[in-house]
């Protein structure tokens, strides 16, 4: 009796080592958006209020790989917290076009088989990073605009959350486009404005990469665009490669910053490659194309990304990122400001 | 007398020799679509025609190059002609949307600078190539959508022509988009219909590649998308790195085929990684991007490409794709299925 006891222990031990081989690692990261930031324009208390914000997001999207859930489940629901919250330029927050509206553009990428969804210039739906994930498992395309995502997002009523214009509207962004507009009025019109594309008042993005148990890599990025944005701009947020990308040989890569740059260097698939192609570390190669490539071009721009064994980096070749992340043994960390 | 004859005779023959070296190499080539094509459903009459625009867009760019123009130029006067050939699905002969119009993409890419333009979605421009360097060369923007596209088009009414919407129907797209409609229905609507998505009938793209005697690339291309298309849906033609991309280190590229699996598969820029970081020829690169890794994910797709050397590659893994090259010897090549 005491040998079957001792036999069906040793059973359960091992079992539970085999399961617990199964589990690997587990981490997130995340950025609210890089740019110009002085230390000296942010005091203490608006400083622990972003902290704070980060590490809400952080959390949320831990929780899901703890509680062995997929990546792809993780980065939405921190970014949903990213977009709700008002402090960063997604969702709620989010600055004004030229014509004082809100337009949303958001991105996610499932990196077991490269699918995606995407969107750009979305007006009524709070959580446009949700409208991604309906993209991508409800619809044979990948990339949709305007009134014509809205019109998809319809038929999804009971998942999304519909919103009037006005929910998007706060009283601190408005008054960046009544400056943004005064300044342009001063330099001579829309084709000669000089707006400094890195300033924190011009852009801003927020984003999430994680791993999960399974070892499966997810990517997502959502954004208000840039204050003063006119003619249907659509910027690197929505598009694969550029702002968004997620695949299981590499890594999963969110980038926020000067989003014509980030496009034209094709700059998250740049990354991948250099892991790809040139056999280097995810340090390294995102090291190479943010500090090295990027700055060559003059493009201010930060990345958050993470491998397939919870390596995790936050290059930014900027003056501060809000960013954070929680690492394979569990350490939580938020910054702002270069270290 | 005779002996400064002389010298001057040989300067002139030095300047000239000096001149001829500084003078590279040529090339250019288009394609007009990939997809499922079959040599039984083509009478001559008909391949003659597709014969005689490609050539006539052929010789529309090498011209330009011929004359010691840039290949910007020449990649757009060569898209130019395919855009107002109603036989391709670009400019007039564009394909239908769900709504029953027209909806344009184009962009436009230098591989000197990597500086670009793109739109989505215009209805009212006849060539939207021109658009695109429009973008490129008075906006700060890389691309722009819709409505906003054309209030930016606006500003530059001496530059480009702008056309009734009718301008682009015609009665061969119109029935396709019948017949898809029909097809849809019988499968049981919009979220359920596998129209397949290599066929002739439902994509279709314009693009051209050139090198010229200072040694750029440019890369182009334009289309007006699937057929039935709906949700403002955008494919891969305006997105750098997917359907278009040029850099002077690597190579000029256009894809045509199933934009999702092109923007998922970030096709032209894996081109240009894999000669960049695997160190790998054009022809090399290419084939393993369209024939081995777009073939494991099942996207069909062609692509054209031409190096800073004048290296010329057209791989497609459909069984046909309108296509033609003249090569750095002047020698002239058109050809629509695999040979």
């Amino acid at each position: 009796m005491r040998r079957i006891l001792m036999i069906a222990l040793i059973a359960l031990f091992m079992t539970a080592c085999a399961e617990a081989e199964d589990v690997g690692p587990v981490g997130i990261a995340i950025h609210g958006g890089a740019g110009t930031m002085d230390p000296e324009d942010m005091d203490e208390e608006r400083e622990a209020e972003y902290h704070a914000a980060l590490e809400e997001a952080l959390e949320a999207g831990h929780e899901v790989l703890a509680d062995g859930g997929e990546s792809l489940d993780a980065v939405q629901a921190a970014i949903r917290v990213l977009e709700d919250e008002p402090l960063f330029n997604a969702g709620r927050g989010s600055v004004f076009t030229s014509d004082g509206e809100n337009e949303l553009d958001a991105a996610l990428m499932d990196g077991r088989d490269l699918n995606a969804g995407a969107v750009a210039g979305v007006r009524k739906i709070r959580n446009p990073i949700d409208l991604t994930r309906l993209i991508m498992d409800e619809s044979p395309h990948v990339l949709f605009s305007g009134a014509g995502a809205e019109r998809f997002a319809e038929n999804f009523e009971d998942e999304l959350e519909f919103v009037d214009p006005e929910f998007f509207h706060t009283d601190h962004r408005w008054e960046q486009l009544q400056e943004a507009q005064r300044e342009e009025a001063e330099q001579g019109g829309e084709f000669r404005s000089e707006r400094n594309p890195g300033s924190e008042h011009a852009l801003g993005t927020v984003g999430a990469v994680a791993l999960d148990a399974e070892g499966n890599l997810a990517a997502g990025t959502s954004t208000g665009g840039m204050t003063n944005k006119r003619f249907g701009r659509i910027g690197d947020v929505p598009i694969l490669g550029s702002g968004t990308y997620a695949n299981n040989e590499t890594a999963a890569l969110s980038a926020t910053g000067h989003g014509e740059y980030i496009m034209r260097a094709v700059t998250l698939h740049d990354i991948s490659s250099v892991m790809m192609y040139g056999e280097k570390s995810l340090e390294e190669a995102a090291d190479y194309v943010v500090n090295e490539k990027l700055v060559d071009m003059g493009g201010n721009a930060g990345v958050i990304a993470i491998d397939g064994e919870g390596n995790i980096t936050m290059p930014f070749n900027t003056s501060g990122m809000y960013r954070g992340s929680i690492d394979v043994d569990g350490n939580v960390k938020t910054a702002i400001f270069a270290e």
